[in-house]
Parts: C-alpha cells; structure tokens; sequence
C-alpha cells in the first residue's frame, strides 16, 4: 500500500491526525516494531517509549509518532518519512487492522461438523470440523465456530461471533454480537454452588445462564460460571484476558478490562469502565463501584466507591499502600529502634 | 407443581421444616431469586439476608424462610404464603433439584464417538458425538460424556460419573461413582517432575495415577497431575472450583471444598473437612490438617494443625492478621511518630 | 530386568556412581516410593528425606541412596541390595524412564484425524482421532498428536515433539524439536491488546507469532499469547508447569522453570535459569536478569538484577522479606509498645 494512501487513511481515522512529511512515496509492505522495523515497512513511536534511541539506526521508511518536536526534527534529518497523530497507538492498530492478514477465512459447513437437526444456523456461517452444535441452539449470521469449538442445547447466539478452538458454550447462554470467545474457554459451566449439611457438601443445582452483551472478549482457558436463578452477565465492551474466573450470579458493567487470572467470586457487582490487573481477586457479593482501578495482585475484600484507585491486600487506597509497603520493607529497622528507645 | 407438594416435599427432606402457611395452593411454576422472583414462583430468604427489603414489593406466590418472626409476620400481612424452615438454603437447593429440567438427557454411543474395541463400556451411558476412549479402559454404568470429551488409555471409571466436553481423562486414572468432571478439566497430566543437573532440567518420568474417590466434583479448567510413581488422591465427597492445580502426588481428604484458583504443590498432604477460598495457595510437601479454613490469597508454607483459622502470607492466625493488617495501613503514621520520638 | 543391570545402567548414567551391593540378583519389576515399595521393587531415598523411617519395615529389594554411612549400614543389616551415588533422585528418573511403559504408542495418520491437504507432515508421525491440522502447517517427522489436538493455519513443527489431547496451537507459531504440550494448553492465541479511546476499548490487532525452541516443555491449561508484531519467544530447554499465562511479546531465557498459576504480563523479559514459584506475577516491560529465583506469590513489579532471590508484594529481597515478615505478625504488639512510649 503506498505511503500516501496510509497517510489518508489515519486522517480520516480516529487517532488525531496533525501533520505529515512524506520523503518518497514508496510501497509500504509490512507493520514492525520499532526495533525489528526495515524498509518498506512502517512503524510507530509513543512519547516516552524506552525504544527512542532505536530511530538513530533504524532503517524503516515511515515512523508514526506523537508530537515531539526533538524526535521529529531526528526523524527528518535521517530522511525517514513520519506521520504526526495524537495518538500514534491507535493510528498503529488502524493500520495493522488493514494489514492483519485475514487468511483463509471460510464460509460453509464442514462436513464433519456435528450440527443438531433441531438447531437453527443463520447465514454466511464457517462451521468447522469437529465442532458441534447442539439442539434448540439458535445461532445469527456471519459466525465463525473454529475447529472443535462446541455449543451446547439451547443457547442463543446473535450476528458476527467468533468462536475459537474448543471453547465450550452450555446450555442457557445468550451471546449479542460481535464477541470474541478465545480458545479452550467456557461459558455457562455449573457455578460452584455447595450448602453444608452434617459434615458434606449437598449440591445447589445451577439453573440459570450467562449472558454476554455485544462487544464482549474473553481470552483462553477462562470461566464464566451460571448461577442456581437468573444469569451471570457481562457488559457491552467489556475485554477479559486469559485464565479468568468469573463466579456465578456475576454482573460486570461496561467496557470493563480484566487482565490473565483475575479471579471474580460469586456474585459480585462490578460496575462500568472498571480495570482489575492481573490476579486481582474480589470476594463474593462484594460492588466495586464505576471506573475503579486495582493493581496487580490486589485482593477486593469489601465494597469499593466509584473512581478509587486500590492496591494490596485487604484492598487499601493505592497512594496508602504505596507509603505503607515501603516502610514494610524498613520494619526490622523500625522495630530495633523501637526496643532501643524503650531501653532508654 | 403444587405448593401443598412443595410443602411436603420440604416437610421430609434436610432442611429441618418447621411450619408452613399456605394463602392459597396454587400451582408453582418457577423457583427464582428474591428480586426477581414473580407470581407463581417460589424462591428463598436467609437469615440477614441483604435482600430482605424485596419482600415489601415482590410479587412472588411462596418464600422459603428461617424463624425470624418480624419478617414473617411481614409476609403474611403481604400475603403471600410461606415455609419456615431452618435451613432456607438447603431446602431452596431440595426445591431447585426437583425443577431443574433434565433437558435432553441422552443415551446410546453417538455414530461420532471414538470407542477403542479394547474398552468395556457398561449399561446406561451415553458417549456423544467427538468422544475419545481409549484401549483397555473399563467403564461401569450410568456413565455420561458429554461431546469431546477424550479418556485415554489404561482408566478405570466406576458408575453414575458426568464428564463435561473437552475435559481429558489420562492413562492410570481411577473415578469411582458419582463424580463430576466439567469442562476442559484434565486429570492425570504428567506432574512438574524435573531435576536441575549442570545448569538443565532433567525430565523425572511421571508413571504414577490419579484416584477420584466418590462424590468428587472438579470445576472447568482444572488441573489434576500424576506423580512420578503412586497416586494423587481426592478424598469422598471432596469439591473442587474452577482453574485449580492439584500438584503431583497430592493427597486431600474428604469433604473438602476448594474454590477457584487454588493450588496445592507437589507431595501436600490435606486433611477432612479444610476449606481453602480463591486463590489460595499451598506448598510442597506441606501438611494441612482436618478442618483447617484459610481465607483467600493466603500463602500456606509449613504444617497447619486440626481446626486453625489462617489468613496471609506467610500464613498466620486470621485473627492476629486481621490486627496486623489493620496496623500495615498505620505504618507511615507509626513510623512517622517513632522519628518524632526519637528525636525527644 | 535384573538388578546388576541396574546397576550397570546407573554407572554409565549422570547419576555420579560410588559403590553397590548386591545381596542377591533378583529381577527388578518395578519402580516405587518407600513407603509403598514391595519385594521385587527398586526405590530410592535421598539425603534428609522425611521417609528413611521407611527403611526399617520396607520389604522392598534394592534402594538407592546417597553416601550416608548410618543409612547404608542400616540397610546392609536388613539385608536389602543397594546402590551409593552422588544424586539419588537423578538415578531414580533414569531407571524409571527404562521402565516407563510406552504403552500403546501408535503411529499412522487416524481415518478420524482432520489432516488439510495443504499440509505437510513428514515420516514417523501418530496423529490420533479428531485432530486436526490446517493448511500451509509444515510439520517434520516422529511428532505424536493425541486425539483432538488442534493445530490451525501456518504453523511450523519440527521433529519429536508431543502434543496432548485438545492443546490447540494457533497461526504463526514455530515450534522446534523435543517440546511437549501438555492437554488443553493454547498457544498463540491472540494477546490482550486493546486501547482505551473515548471510554471504550479499541483492538490492537494481534499479528505476531509464538517461537517455542527446543526441549520446551509447557503443562496443562497454559496460555501463550502472541504479539501484535514480531514474537513471543520461550528459550530452550524452559519448562513451564499448568495454568500459567505468557503474555503477547514476553521473551523466556534458557533453563526456566515456572510452577503452576505463574502469570507473565506482556512484553516482560526473563532471562536465562530463572526459577518462579507458584503463583508469582510479573509487570508488563519488566527484565528479570539471570539465574534469579522469585519464592510463591511473589510480585515483581520491577527490572530484578541477575542472580537475586526474591519475595513478597513489591518483591525485595528474601532475606529482608523474611525478616519483615516476621515483624509483620508482631505489628500490634509493636504499636502497642509505640504508644506506650509515647505516653511517658
């Protein structure tokens, strides 16, 4: 694609498009990362990306980067061409999206898929082999069920799902549009539900389902568990990363990220816009309130208010923990000071 | 169903009737959760109970409730109909179960199934379609794999076990009756066995097996590995949640209840009766004893003795981390104060 | 086979060789732990190792023992044949893996195997029941892929290499020779890239591709993503156990190894023989230098120099970690001392 049809393309994108210099209007072949980027390929820079120094010896021919005057100037005097943008992540993505090879994308049933008769397929379908549907299974247009993948009896599922190899869909989920299930993940499994009584554990059957609205991604070997009544729910926009769980009767508001192997228990209310690290844990029946930020290994014991940013375990405000984990690591100082002053 | 056979049906389970009051006996149709619950459905009402406020606007037929007079007396004046009962749960759970549809449950080997003719299968089971088993495998009764599910060679299963899709069952495994496997759960992986020698890892072989005693429920995702020589081992009536390691050579007692994101190392012995909640986690050769409750995220690194209530890590007496964690957010302010008296 | 064969293979092994006695040459038919090993067995103990009461009541026919002269003399007394080397452990694994059945190994393609025609398979390969392999795959000789194994478009195998039932390998992975995949693990599935605009998430497209050199060995239920361009890359001779998540664009040394529910956020950089412990999480970006050890549940939220032990949320050294920790459950007799002192 040549250089200026890309330049095109990010003006009229999303990432704030500010100027261009184009030094020679070449073919552009390939996206890279700064530090692997050769000619006829482009690539980007944010601002205060450890990665700067590679532009003095870089052999790219465009460099997407952010508004910084000293880089700019760099980037010019070494004749590479460059596109100014606000953001120069997104221009990156709307580029690759263009450039992502979408190869051997398939349409049809394949003929050892294992489709219920008393299931319902829409149009312009890929079916895989091996995969199998199940009866009273009601399924949209433009799906794609990747080999193995398989969709229990009645779940309903809308337009334009991508279904990666053997995930695992049960029985009363209802998917919207334009999800993503990543590969080995469940949806609708039996949440973990035990009462008990006289030293066992007596089973609480889990009737109910999962609901995933449009736009939701969920990445591999994850769980998504269906309650005893009603349904465990998860918002529109809503991205979860890989080796999550996601307890029964769980509501998760909209455009929410959780990263790998954040763990929600039963029950739950997580509110929109709302950022978990990775291995975040939350207890059951807990509300964390809109827009709340917890890092990484943080452990949600009790309800949290809109907007906070938390850390540690039990939970505390991050600028807390912060002060309070570095004097963790003076404590044996602090204690021996201790005994001499009570010596005194 | 008819309330008046609800009634009677609570009246001889475990639940420990106490009363009934029937408005009128109607039939019921449902069984839902106290906000959600509408006319012709029943649903439940614990003890302090967050929810109780629904009862003054619920438009549900009957509640399962624990004697607790002024909610009583407040359901009656709504008159809606009601079934006092110690354990509100437990007879919701006796209700559910009688509810839940067993909804296409299937018998017969699918066209699609994969049996080795050097199984023996028994009487009553049903092997869907893309089911593995594999040779010398001997499987009992009223056994039921749902599609995809693949056993290997050399495993002995026993009567009345649910294997979810995609779970793997490997060589030298043994189940006995009434266990549930859900999906993508494998048991019998090889153990993480390897032996550092001149700067690599030396493969330490994992011939050994792994025992489901009965009544063992595993959760999706789960990981149950083999040692290199003898068995892993779950004890009777053990349950298991979601995205757990049972390590190599493992040994858990019965009635246990794991929840999602354990793991037990390699060689740890775990008594009757322990509780561990979510992402609690265990190390080798660690001895936990009966009865033993760790709160989430708790690190257990040395033997735990009967009964002991653990939180933290390096775990230590909840009760004692409970105060010490409510002193690590005074930490600046305490080290704050000791400088100040050190400079007096 | 018969114990001065045994005896031979040790002393030509990497076990480190110093003497042998044997009572009577009896055959060897099993391998086994001390505590269960009977007549006609071999078994091993090593130095300090909890079980040597064992050797007061084994029955068994040969132990393998490090150079501890009460131990010998003791099993001397018993009349039990025995074999001195250096690593008693690493004798055990070599005479296990002679007796290790190979049971049922097959070969040949599956009538029910899914192979495009567009694929490449070289000589010597198994390839079991509902696997599949998509076009353009290039894969070499005595590769052995159990049933339901899924291997999508354009990925690269070499030779010797062990796939388990339902792992999925996706697009653009390369995988050289002797690796093991264990059952249910995903690799090269699309990394968690997403970027915040307007309070929802935009997809950076994820193009990139996993390299697994050789003797990398990955347990059950894993995830290995890949980048959004260029390679996630796992050096030789890793070894990774089950549920651990390698974010997109992470580089893996040499000689790893991680316990189980490791989690490693994208673009880290670990370097050769680092040892994590169960359930410890990396920062995205962050280097991990060489030869460092980080203990359970540690957080490494930084660059970690190489050869450095380390634990805790924020990771410190072990040593200081140790020390306040120890500290820790002391807080609110400390507190109390504070206050006291204050008062005077």
């Amino acid at each position: 694609m040549l250089l200026s049809k890309i330049v095109e393309l990010i003006r009229s994108g999303k990432s704030g498009f500010i100027s261009s210099f184009i030094n020679d209007d070449i073919n552009i072949k390939n996206v890279a990362s700064l530090q692997s980027a050769k000619k006829n390929e482009i690539t980007f820079l944010e601002q205060n990306n450890k990665l700067k120094n590679h532009i003095f010896e870089t052999t790219v021919s465009a460099i997407i980067i952010s508004k910084k005057e000293e880089l700019i100037q760099e980037i010019q005097k070494r004749k590479i061409s460059f596109i100014v943008v606000e953001n120069p992540r997104l221009a990156f993505a709307e580029i690759l999206s263009i450039f992502e090879k979408k190869n051997n994308l398939k349409s049809g049933i394949d003929s050892k898929a294992n489709v219920s008769n008393a299931a319902i397929l829409g149009q312009n379908c890929y079916v895989g082999p091996n995969v199998y549907i199940g009866e009273n299974t009601i399924i949209g247009n433009d799906n794609y069920f990747y080999p193995g993948t398989i969709i229990l009896e009645n779940v309903e599922i809308g337009n334009n799902n991508i279904f990666c190899s053997n995930s695992v869909i049960h029985q009363n989920t209802r998917i919207y549009n334009n999800c993503v299930i990543n590969s080995n993940t469940v949806v609708g499994s039996e949440g973990f539900g035990f009462i008990p009584n006289e030293g066992k554990w007596i089973k609480m059957p889990q009737t109910g389902g999962v609901i995933l609205n449009n736009d939701v991604e969920i990445g591999t070997n994850c769980c998504i568990d269906r309650p005893a009544v009603g349904f465990t729910e998860i918002g529109e926009g809503t991205k979860i990363d890989n080796l999550v769980q996601i307890g029964h009767g769980v509501t998760i508001g909209k455009n929410c990220a959780f990263a790998a192997q954040v763990g929600i228990a039963g029950g739950a209310k997580i509110g929109d816009g709302v950022i978990l690290a990775g291995q975040v844990g939350v207890n059951n029946r807990v509300k964390v309130g809109n827009n709340v930020i917890a890092s990484s290994k943080c452990g949600i014991h009790c309800d949290i208010n809109d907007g906070e940013i938390i850390s540690g375990f039990p939970a505390i405000k991050n600028k807390l923990w912060l002060k309070s984990s570095s004097i963790f690591k003076r404590l044996p100082e602090l204690a021996k000071k201790l005994r001499q002053l009570d010596k005194k």
